[in-house]
């Protein structure tokens, strides 16, 4: 947390999604994983990923790391858009479900999250990747705190 | 699973990890976040990874994508070293704790995963990770189901 | 599983909740616990509870294994209501996400189970414990082992 | 947390599972369900459980909340034993690996949980479910929430 943008303290959870995560270079593992956040709600928030040979394991399928960073990519922005201004937050843990393999064939997937309790200490929220046909390839869960100054 | 090298079915997990996670390429994703597999035990395996400003989220550490895909890593080997001639293997379930941020300033970090319950259905298994003077940055454990022809 | 009633083999999973948890000693644990499946759908089954003082922990508020207790138990009936003749199933594992301290005078709880995911050899379900305002208590997964002889 | 004993406040973690765990109706939830604290160490408890028809499911089996009580119970007191005076801790959130059935006959399960992360916030904690013979029937982790006042 030591390099945080000079103006992180002045914005809201949303503001700073809104201009920080739109920026080029936001989020390095994101852009070096194919995914990017399309939307922004109150409380929800959604990825979309690219799955490529890239992202592959020896078993030459997407790498588990692969759902399980988009899971938690698109629940921390999930759970920072109801920060109030200067908030922070951390993953505390993370819980994947794999349902079905992804491969570079099955296409462009989305990561849409939800918070289902947003409190003053803790947040936890919940997430499904689906195909462009709806498909589950994922769900997950995350328990993040939040740090009130 | 559709790509697996030929003789994949001939070999034991263990003679798989030594044989094909050793070559090059083996896993694409563990070398875009550079993750390594150092040792392979009967039920155990260690990875290291040396995290970088390349992974970080918008936050300025690293992605929680990242420990996740190294656990991840670590316990699939240490699952696999236990496995027979041919018998195959999927991620069900992966949990992390996350303890500590991680930055690039934290150096490199090793992940050991050992096998809990080697099962005929079902495998379960516990990692952590720590940087070199043994201070833990996250664990976490996974359920991988096995497929015996 | 070795004293299930006779006629579980020719019942589907909707048919044996109907007819088996309905009966008297169905659930021994659910009675212990004043736990009572209220509602059966496609896919989804609703429980109730009612918190007491018997199920304190030290602290003196219901301890952790009641809801977890409950979301397990509406989480398997849902993905049983979805089984065919004779398919059996196990909890593979369970996650409890614990948000309000449940009290004896928080009154009674409902939990709304539904599953996410019913394949042929893994099935995964998410559930939530609410009181009679709506308000959240915790809310969990569970993954279950389909066995389809 | 409103009904604790007067004396809380003045008494160590260790303190209280000595004092007030070892006392008659000191765990409601534990003594209906056979659980007992028999060991406290600095970061670790180990307790018995007696499984019984009582506790079966629906499947004839015992249910999953049984484990889950028996590994929330353990782990909570665990982390108990590394407080200091005063301060306070809840579930934040639970997860249990289910290894095999739990039955009568199965006899007198023990179960030995051990702080993995003892943090100012926050600690984390497994525990592994095995019978006489040191079998595994069930293995979890906790998250908890410490309240330093």
């Amino acid at each position: 947390m030591n390099d945080l943008p000079e103006k992180f303290d002045e914005l809201t959870g949303r503001e700073f999604l809104e201009r920080i995560w739109a920026g080029p270079g936001a989020s390095p593992l994101g852009i070096l994983l194919n995914m990017r956040l399309i939307e922004v709600g109150d409380g929800s928030a959604t990825f979309e990923a690219i799955p490529s040979r890239k992202f592959y394991n020896p078993q030459q399928r997407c790498h588990g790391g692969f759902a399980a960073t988009l899971i938690d990519s698109a629940l921390g922005c999930a759970v920072q858009s109801k920060l109030g201004r200067g908030v922070r937050y951390g993953t505390v843990e993370l819980k994947v479900n794999y349902i079905r393999p992804i491969f570079e064939e099955t296409g462009r997937l989305t990561c849409a999250g939800k918070v289902v309790h947003a409190g003053r200490r803790m947040s936890t929220a919940e997430a499904r990747v689906i195909d462009a046909a709806g498909k589950l390839y994922a769900h997950g869960s995350v328990t993040f705190m939040v740090f009130d100054p």
